[in-house]
């Protein structure tokens, strides 16, 4: 595939960004299954959020081809190979782990309409409805705004230009992954669809990792990607689930404990590799404190906020006052990774527990130092839950930036959670 | 064009490296039609030599895979439209530069027999026949051989590896062009195809030069690059000429006048951008010293071998000494240059004279730093007429390592030429 020809001629072409309904983050299927089953009526709004505010969005991007982007995404069907593929695959070892009305449900099911509005010179995109639908806008949402974001930077460039922009973020990739190649036991995942510099680039991406660590690279998120290049689909579950609970929560007793309630849930549905608590929603260190022994067995944990030293330690920490061998846990590192990041979080654990990583935004949109600035920097755009059934949502986090919520809204979370 | 992918499948698959009689350099069909009506019975003998004796061509490259592309090319037929190109294009702005009887010869040509041989672990390839046919060898061998060479060199390289390589070498490349893409009023060309890492390869340097370089970009001297990629063909003549010249003369005052005498021929047969004066082979400085006063207002000197600051200064020199104005004389750079020497060349003579620079090795086989030792450094292969009617040849030039002959013939040469 020639990247540079194909980036070219978008000049001149429509080129749907997004063209398969599994062209989505593994764990957003399994949360889709999930909710199907367990919360089939919530009403949800998504929105799409610019956290890099210098930048403006609207300035960018042609609103016409955004919302022809977006009807487009909203014409992809399942396909009968894909449907095959859910169906007959193994999933972490597991056979049939999405069920025939899931899968038949998916089938018919093709993305609900969306809002798209200018304010302040940024777009709002916002998707509102049935839960179960609009948190399979999420990752499409994203990754239609980040590759249209590359298209209209890259707009002017020449044919070889373009090439050699490509070749020097192959360079540069592939010097990363030489590094990246050198540690003993490496287990690393792309996990970079969402803010991808493109579809083309995240599967060249990725195929460079195949051929350039081997074993060491265990799989994408990205269902389409899995299946096309028969490679592990990894994830589990996001915070969607713990903020949407807590936000129906009856009182302040039950808000508190939602967070294990829907673990709880989740292990009926999926086992062994599928059962990775996400700590950090509303902190990790009381969410661990006050974690129910149900979830001490659990396979591991995955840290994806604030400084990850701490947040692993914390959970091995956990582990050991609990009588676990933290030898056969596994850390899942996932938050603005890096391969400096990646050496020293492998150096200083690997001896202590089973380690992977989910290298996202750094592994497929790096760009930065090949050209412009403009060009280079990746921006932090996230496509997050507002709403559950009209109630506000609400994430605070291990560390700043992430927060959300109304004001009076964290402070009435940080006090039930105990949050420093 | 994916020219990672194509190298990745010839390790699988035949991929004919010579697939045009055009893939060849102008000047030798320019030649081949002065040959074919002055010197048409003329029998000569050409050898391919590797003049980095420290690489065993024989152990890098398969024989049997050599005699298949030497097989393969001796199919290759000029093609209805390549005929039309010959016909119909205007070379240097002047139309119909080649015969009716001269391009219905070519269409019916094909290339002669070859001999190949093992000698001391390196391979010896020679071709004899008439000069006009044998003399259309040269680029072909030795584009063989040198794609060979890469292929031989890659074979054992992943496919992303195999990206990275050409991303490293389009980089590479492109931060060249961007430099030269400073200098004010450069002209330069591309003059790679006889050592050219590949085909594609070359095909894809044009194409970066065409972009990057814009109108100091003036063409290819080669026929099919600038056929498909409708660019300027460059090339005039080359030292075969007045080495054979020479060879053939009847005594010792003819041999000397030789140089001369073919020059004359030469502009019965073609004028304006192609009377350029190749004065190196037997030395520069006695042939403008004892050079006939109908070659003063030629259009220019190209400087193929020596220190190329001297070898403008003696044309520039001879110029103003026959009362020439030097600025709209050519000076035509053309031995082993890179950006380095282009810089300086340029500072120090465009304000004097016409400059352009013919950009070869370093051009389309530059892959120094980029993998191991072995691959990056292009090796020194010519393909030299080294037998006129059984006579041996000469070549001397102005720098030490081109000159060939016979120990008693360079002796006698030298002393004919007064050569320092």
């Amino acid at each position: 595939m020639d990247i540079a020809t194909r980036v070219y001629n978008h000049n001149w072409k429509i080129d749907p960004i997004f063209r398969s309904m599994l062209d989505t983050d593994f764990y957003k299927i399994l949360m889709s299954q999930f909710i199907l089953r367990e919360r089939k009526n919530v009403k949800v709004k998504f929105k799409l959020m610019n956290r890099t505010k210098h930048i403006s969005l609207a300035e960018l991007i042609n609103e016409e081809e955004l919302r022809h982007q977006l009807n487009e995404a909203r014409k992809v069907r399942l396909s009968k190979g894909e449907a095959t593929w859910l169906r007959g695959n193994n999933f972490y070892g597991q056979k049939s782990i999405f069920k025939n009305d899931f899968v038949t449900w998916l089938e018919e099911f093709s993305l609900p309409k969306y809002e798209l509005k200018k304010v302040n010179n940024d777009y709002e995109l916002t998707f509102e409805g049935l839960w179960n639908e609009i948190s399979l806008w999420e990752i499409p949402a994203l990754s239609i705004v980040s590759e249209l974001r590359s298209r209209a930077l890259l707009k002017n460039m020449g044919k070889f230009e373009l090439q050699v922009l490509y070749a020097r973020a192959m360079t540069k990739l592939w010097e990363k992954i030489e590094i990246l190649n050198k540690l003993d036991g490496l287990r690393i995942a792309d996990f970079g669809t969402r803010r991808r510099h493109s579809f083309l680039w995240q599967e060249w991406c990725i195929q460079a990792m195949c051929e350039g660590l081997g074993n060491k690279f265990i799989g994408s998120s990205n269902c389409l990607m899995a299946k096309n290049l028969e490679i592990e689909a990894i994830g589990t579950n996001a915070h969607e689930l713990p903020m949407i609970f807590c936000a129906l929560a009856e009182n302040d007793k039950k808000l508190a404990y939602a967070p294990y309630e829907v673990l709880e849930m989740w292990q009926k549905e999926y086992h062994g590799n599928l059962r990775i608590i996400l700590p950090d929603t509303f902190g990790s260190k009381t969410f661990f404190d006050r974690a129910p022994k149900w979830l001490i067995p659990w396979t591991g944990v995955r840290i994806d906020s604030g400084d990850p030293v701490r947040g692993a330690e914390i959970a091995l920490d956990w582990w050991k006052r609990n009588g676990e061998k933290t030898n056969d846990k596994l850390l899942i590192f996932s938050d603005g990774l890096d391969v400096s990041d990646i050496i020293m979080l492998h150096k200083k654990f690997s001896k202590r527990a089973k380690l992977s990583f989910g290298w996202g935004t750094l592994l497929t949109n790096d760009f930065r130092g090949i050209t412009s600035e403009i060009i280079s920097n990746p921006i932090s755009l996230v496509c997050k839950v507002v709403e559950a059934n009209g109630i506000s949502t609400v994430k605070i986090s291990d560390g700043a930036g992430k927060t959300f919520g109304k004001t009076e809204d964290i402070k009435k979370y940080k006090k039930i959670f105990s949050y420093n």
